[in-house]
């Protein structure tokens, strides 16, 4: 049936990506019953089994592995995330509450910590004697970091830190294992010493005692029920006046002494808070990879069932239709399934690159700050298309997609809070939009006088061209209303990379422009940066679209096998376009597109989708989870099995003459 | 502050529209915490809570108001639905229960039985004594009801019918009722009558005993879980050669006589069908309603908390800005607010249409048709948009919109199955898109032969006006780059509503033309039509949203004082605007608008989105909803104390000269 068929097992282990042996080591976790998710249990119970399942993989020394050797890890950072994403497939509480102890709590000791630190608290933190939280977020300033309230002051009589709560919009509120199981927490506070404030800085806290009573000055009100992720006990908590040793100040990046006087090895305060806050980084890249893992599994459960379920007879009286043939199904899904590959092939290089940087490979200032547009960009679109493909998988299964044995709605309410957490997607591209301003503007700094002159003469002939139309007028004529041609055009990868480029640039450009006319003026700069605020998010969303395909470009290389590499392109090849009709509108109205060619496209998308549709069931084998991880009745088979019934009573009854008649067909024997 | 303040008594008022004192009595009793949900509850617990819920309101007469004054109903169909709306602020499982007992079983017995009928399960179905389940869907057959499996064959000896489930996929699936409560059922089966099938009709079978057993031949299971909407006890049921008496046919609509002769008023067959089926479309017309209270909830949280938080200094170093000044946050949520409002106004239109059709003042088969026509419509996209609008609006209030207690998810949850279910949404705008390409194919019909001549000239005249560009090109002379030209262009309605009905009608002659070449042939028939089946829905949606537009529209016209109507005016810009906007490929590709127009589109948009933002808590106030029908902690003022505690410490802080100063300002001092 499928000649060209695509080697499935091959495509599964690219799929896996450079980490793949720790994949398969996790995903053999996530597939035992006893690290899963109970659906029957309420939010207490569901607290309790987490609990005790991160202990598992605390036995099975399975959360090591970003820790130094010493501490009997393995220094391997990309690993260490590769295996935690892996875990959603159990239980997306268990992974982010396993996230929390040894992303965060941990991260924050090895990461901002020093030597004495890590070695006085990183083994209760491996072995999970001591549950931590990272205490960070307030209920006033969630995205704004810098602005959190909380209060540490140094006194040089005790040489201790007073941590404090002023006000209660400054309690640390939201935080994993702060409702019940958290002894110790990194609180993150304004460091106060001599009269001034140094910015925010981390500082060890135990909150608890062994019997799990806070600590004097400590208080806390369990957050209760969430949207999803119940088996975490998320909470908030206070500080008055609490007293910690000097020593406590997690001092990698700003120290005090005991009289009182600070220092730092970075000394603007900016760029400090933001070399802090840069060892974050490692919750955006490892959400963009569980995201991708989640929509891979929601595709592999709605496809499944889409290439069994039969509904209305439309080409034959007897025979029902396979939904996955009818174009809008696969309009539904297929597109989705087009940007989970990409984002797939856009985490392997986000990974990797996460892994050069932590690991020192490749650690400059701008291998970070790549690091982190890169991850910021990639964890936005990746946690939002997880919560869409998740829902239009459900919906494409209909009723059956409602029922919670088929794992949708829970996947839906526990990735739903990705999109906010560990930095808002919104405030997230805005600050990869501010990456895209400050290259444009380095970008002019290099040039010379007579190069910037010849820059803004090209730019200004290039936007008139574009403005005009007379880019498109003479795509009207290159394709004189020939739809090959037109569907020629658009299959050219460096025409794919032309338009996708051309619009991060183009709308990069137009912000800068605008921008440029609010002078100095402090306020005027702020409205105007507001009146651009959108254009310029969604520059940052058609760069990490342009990141994704390139990503998505590179694999292909990768690809061995011919008919893999071909179905592969296809499938590229609707990545890009749907990017490109998503945003049909700038295109023509910029000029980039001909009103022709735009026309053709939806076809063209229409005919590649038909072309995918006897592949797409090897393309979500080859993600690779089984039954254990997919754990949803309607992609095990069943659906096969009714129709398979129905159909032998049918032909049955034909044959035995006993089938009554239908009506319609008796009146139209009598017309 | 507002000089031009919108009356909000007054708009609350127009909101409510036509059953407006109806819909206040249900709000009333929606705002009392025992008919509200309790969150706390687990499965079971929720579903008795609901039982007990349902007996409160039939105890109270809040059921009745569908049925004949015989039964203590007032015949009011258009107030019954207002009323049932409503319920979704206490609990959208006390409102779709209620719906599945005085709406879809209750409803069966009144639209498709008989006086003896009314006469005999009324009384029970309404003083809720006879819980019922309305089994139409099957697991094989949800969105094609002709083609349920399951059997009721009459046998003339005992003047029986016996019902029967043939095979798995035939079971009864997702009825409410079904797994617990239900002690009969509406059983939608093929009749079958000596020897042929004369379709679905509907059966009145009692399925359990006084004990709650189920009666012998009956069986079935429980859903469990389902993604949300638990307090309602959905099961499958299933028939093995089950007896009820010929009598317990409902045969308003076709009939067996004792020796087993069929007869009906209804001549054809399909006819017949839609007849029946066309009696559920309240069911729909209520999903519209719900959805958009749903929305209205929503939005109204959410804005409420954004003219209160506040994030970031930007204009200043002390004042951090309210969210809802942020561009990025006012094109999150305004643009679904003005959604809200047109689907609100449409809403009532379907209501007082539904009204007219079902009181008779207005039932000819042209009124049933568009009546079903626009519940199709309307139900598809607010019930989409309410999903889009709650998952938005808690995304825009970050952490916090995660938390139970703010309300997002579990509305979210509950309403996501209203998408699927009475008619899978994109099931219903596909018959949505027949009934258009049926009336473009009449309106062929109805003129002569040379009207058709000139009227294809005038399409072909058009398509090429349109498709080289000359349309575009004669706007872009008109405009010659002055901004303002443009803005007239897009305020003006008749511009409005020439875009939007151009559109649907373009994309309609595209698919009729389309499948024209298809030729007589039936499989190259379907295949045609599957080519064409995404763009045919792309149609129906942009009918569905003409629709809104008018209501809008219509709705100006009714509102009295100027200042509202000058800001609600804007709203609807904002709305039609933002419907072009999300299309605007198609209008350019299909030369509707010059690239000079619509590269000033978004920032026309933003600006008007700008002006109504000091408006948009006043517009969410007029929706009317007050903290009982909210219960949402960030919208009762909380946000507003937190920040004025904290504005005041730092006030005070300052004042005192023991504020520490920033390291930041000390270095820019040295410098």
């Amino acid at each position: 049936m499928n000649p060209n068929r695509i080697d499935v097992t091959a495509l599964s282990e690219q799929l896996l990506g450079p980490w793949a042996q720790v994949r398969k080591d996790s995903r053999a976790r996530a597939a035992r019953p006893e690290l899963q998710r109970d659906p029957s249990l309420g939010m207490d119970e569901h607290r309790e089994r987490v609990l005790s399942q991160l202990h598992v993989l605390t036995n099975e020394r399975a959360v090591q592995r970003a820790f130094p050797a010493e501490f009997g890890g393995n220094d391997d950072h990309g690993g260490s995330l590769a295996a935690f994403e892996e875990l959603v497939a159990a239980d997306p509480s268990l992974q982010i509450k396993a996230g929390v102890q040894w992303g965060l709590f941990g991260g924050a000791v090895l990461h901002l910590g020093t030597e004495e630190h890590h070695k006085k608290w990183l083994p209760g933190i491996l072995d999970f004697s001591v549950p931590g939280a990272f205490a960070m977020t307030e209920i006033g300033h969630g995205s704004d970091v810098a602005n959190v309230a909380t209060t540490a002051t140094y006194d040089p009589q005790t040489e201790e830190f007073v941590i404090h709560t002023p006000f209660k919009a400054a309690w640390k509120e939201f935080l994993g294992n702060a409702a019940l199981h958290g002894k110790d927490a990194t609180v993150f506070a304004q460091l106060i010493t001599k009269g001034v404030n140094h910015g925010v800085h981390c500082f060890y806290v135990p909150i608890r005692d062994e019997q799990g009573n806070f600590l004097e000055g400590v208080g806390g009100e369990d957050d209760g029920l969430k949207g999803g992720l119940n088996g975490i006990d998320n909470g908030r908590l206070h500080f008055t006046h609490v007293r910690v040793p000097r020593t406590n100040l997690l001092n990698r990046y700003g120290d005090v002494a005991a009289d009182g006087t600070y220092s730092s090895p970075i000394a603007s305060p900016g760029r400090r808070f933001f070399t802090m806050l840069g060892t974050l980084v490692q919750g955006r890249v490892s959400l963009d990879g569980a995201s991708t893992s989640a929509a891979k599994i929601a595709l592999q459960i709605a496809i499944t069932y889409a290439n069994q379920r039969r509904q209305f007879t439309s080409t034959s009286d007897t025979e029902e239709t396979t939904i996955l043939d009818y174009q809008r199904h696969q309009r539904r899904l297929l597109p989705r399934l087009a940007r989970t590959y990409a984002a797939s092939f856009a985490h392997d290089e986000l990974l990797t690159k996460f892994d050069e940087v932590f690991s020192g490979r490749a650690d400059s200032d701008e291998d970070r700050q790549d690091l982190e547009t890169l991850a910021a960009g990639l964890k936005s679109l990746s946690t939002w298309d997880a919560l869409d493909t998740i829902q239009e998988a459900r919906e494409a299964c209909g009723g059956s997609g409602y029922m919670a044995k088929n794992r949708f709605n829970q996947l839906y309410s526990d990735l739903d809070v990705y999109v906010t957490f560990e930095g808002d997607n919104n405030v997230l591209l805005q600050l990869v939009g501010k990456r895209l301003l400050t290259d444009y503007a380095a970008e002019f700094r290099k040039l010379d006088t007579g190069a910037v002159a010849r820059y803004v003469a090209k730019q200004v002939g290039s936007t008139a061209y574009h403005r005009t139309g007379l880019r498109s007028v003479a795509q009207a004529f290159a394709d004189v209303s020939d739809e090959r041609k037109s569907a020629n055009f658009f299959k050219d990868p460096a025409n794919q990379r032309e338009l996708l480029a051309d619009r991060v640039n183009a709308m990069v450009a137009e912000v800068a422009g605008n921008l440029r006319s609010a002078g100095k003026d402090k306020a005027r700069t702020a409205a105007k940066f507001n009146e651009n605020q959108d254009l310029l998010i969604q520059a940052a969303r058609a760069h990490a679209e342009l990141l994704r395909w390139e990503a998505f470009t590179r694999a292909l290389e990768q690809t061995k096998d011919e008919n893999t590499r071909e179905v592969l392109t296809w499938l590229r090849d609707v990545f890009a376009l749907t990017v490109i009709e998503d945003d049909l509108g700038w295109y023509l109205a910029h000029g980039r597109l001909s009103m022709q060619r735009a026309r053709t496209l939806p076809e063209y998308i229409n005919r590649l989708l038909a072309r995918l549709r006897p592949h797409a069931q090897d393309l979500v084998d080859a993600f690779g989870y089984t039954q254990e991880h997919l754990r949803a009745e309607i992609a095990s088979g069943v659906e096969a099995e009714r129709q398979d019934e129905a159909r032998d009573y049918f032909r049955k009854l034909r044959a035995s003459n006993d089938a009554p008649v239908s009506e319609k067909s008796l009146k139209k024997v009598k017309a």
